[in-house]
């Protein structure tokens, strides 16, 4: 017989999370906010103290999980699925400046699957949500015809250091915290080879962790927050580097130039696009869901923003400017050209 | 074509939603909450301005649209399914006292899913958000093989008006805002009626209601949340009245008496427990999604907790009494027995 729900709450759930109950933030300001009501309290909502002036954010994320090549031929298991539930919930959250508050997580599952199954998604959320000093606090578990995955996540920032995606400004510099085209180019290597033919390709087993150990950029997302309005915009990759760049110039109605030769160029990427007969550009724009960070900041701050972020050991590259405009291109060897790749569409 | 997820976005999420953007929460004790990025941002996340002293909720429900019989066979429709996704999350927020804040809600769509009826899913989501006072901040819209619905809300209260489902004590009332059995007792007739045949059915006809104008009690909420230490617990009824009093006696290690002659019964419940040949106090204590509120209060505050509820013209009744023990049971004629029904289980 399986465990029904509120036997999975007591012998699976609960254990998991509720030794992380009761984490505390503090924000740069002295405000702070702490979790007072957790997993292992069951009850209808968890609730947090807060103290002081701050900003809240609050978003939402659908996970595929079913119906995601990846998942569905292997190459991501249960407990890289819920990692991603959290990661890309928790990117967000990263991508407003904020600190992590907590996560909520809805995991339906049908009937028949195993216990152990089910228990390897809850664990990797809860070790994604940990690696990042946060924990999930609540969520909905039950049956479904599949696994159908949800996630929400709050976190608080300092007034005046909430990122935005609609402050890009013309003049200011445009930068990237690392490579892109890694997780789009595993999933079209993913979706042709098996597990079984994918050991041997060491850069795809290193790309494939991009899917399977989603790293929210908090470490760099603070730093910027730091920097208040000397930064414009910001928003993940999680729509690939070109969505974020349209994503930018139609929200903050300004035009980006983005100079090639800056661009970082993984040598993965390049391999896997090589033995799949793709177009390196595309990849490296197109549709990946790298989860970086793209953002916007004044030529002033931009010595100091980089020094912050490589003394912190944190990757950083300027890659273009934005100009006045509505459109992002490319410049390479002075000639401008669209922007290669297409964004990912849910 | 069908519209891609953009399209959806700007022609029907944004505007359905944009003008409820920044809504403003303020608490009893001057601390506000105050929407600054929503919907119509299409940011990351949404955010709030928070200042002062004040306790967070935070919660998340999945809801049933396609597997669940009375959507399936047309009682309810997609505006209810939409309005239910927000009430459910929002009675959450009413159950911790709390004022809401905003809702996210996730909708995916099967492709060929008419606009119109995507637009009803969303339209009922907002309607439901606006009578209660708050608006849909964001979420997630994207296809999926069938309808899959999931909602998360937050909301803030005072310091010391948090309800809580643990502090129930012997000696304290057991009061509760509302009949319970209506939503029980009009899924059994409409799965077994088609819409057509139970149009002559008015009890039928009111008691759907139930399901497709879900009503959060925020109104009792705000009220029993003024009186602090004075209420031991608090949960909604999502799970049914007996999985309440389970619930409570759980979290709260105590023991609970129902008075039989005290439970509210409607004479609609009544009537379709005869036709459909069900035991009628199975039907209000059993598997019954009525989002009443069940709580626990002090023997000395419950009148003037009732005073001040029926000046807000506010229905509450109380039914029983809190005891040492592990269980609730329910007493008639001075016998005691268990609970009759069965919880709701997901």
């Amino acid at each position: 017989m399986p465990l029904n729900e509120t036997e999975k709450l007591a012998q699976i759930v609960c254990p998991l999370f509720a030794e992380d109950d009761g984490v505390k933030v503090e924000l740069d300001n002295g405000s702070t906010a702490t979790n007072i009501l957790g997993v292992s309290d069951q009850d209808d909502c968890s609730a947090y103290s807060l103290s002081g002036e701050q900003t809240l954010v609050f978003g939402s994320d659908y996970v595929r999980g079913p119906k995601f090549s990846l998942y569905e031929n292997g190459h991501i298991g249960n407990y890289d699925i819920g990692w991603y539930l959290a990661g890309a919930n928790l990117s967000d959250i990263a991508a407003m400046g904020a600190k992590p508050l907590g996560l909520t997580s809805v995991v339906r599952y049908p009937r028949e699957m195993p216990e152990n199954e089910f228990a390897q998604v809850m664990r990797g959320i809860r070790d994604c949500c940990r690696e990042h000093g946060t924990q999930n606090v609540g969520g909905d578990i039950g049956t479904a015809e599949r696994l159908i995955l949800c996630g929400s996540a709050i976190g608080v920032v300092e007034p005046g250091g909430l990122l935005r995606r609609s402050r890009a400004a013309p003049g200011q510099v445009v930068i990237l915290t690392g490579s892109t085209g890694l997780a789009g180019a595993a999933m079209k290597y993913g979706s042709r080879y098996t597990p079984e033919q994918s050991e041997q390709c060491s850069e795809f087993q290193r790309l494939i962790t991009k899917w399977r150990r989603v790293q929210p950029r908090f470490g760099h997302a603070r730093i910027l927050s730091r920097f208040g309005a000397e930064v414009g915009a910001c928003v993940d990759t999680s729509d690939g580097l070109r969505g974020a760049l349209e994503e930018v110039c139609k929200r903050s109605s300004v035009g980006i130039v983005i100079e090639d030769s800056l661009v970082p160029r993984d040598p993965g990427v390049e391999l896997l696009a090589g033995i799949l007969g793709l177009d390196v550009l595309e990849t490296i724009f197109g549709d990946s869901v790298d989860f970086e960070l793209l953002a916007t900041v004044s030529e002033q701050a931009w010595p100091l923003i980089r020094e912050a972020l490589q003394s912190e050991g944190l990757a950083v590259h300027m890659i273009g400017t934005v100009i006045e405009g509505d459109t992002s291109k490319l410049q390479a060897n002075g000639m401008l050209s669209s922007i290669p790749g297409t964004a990912w569409r849910h």
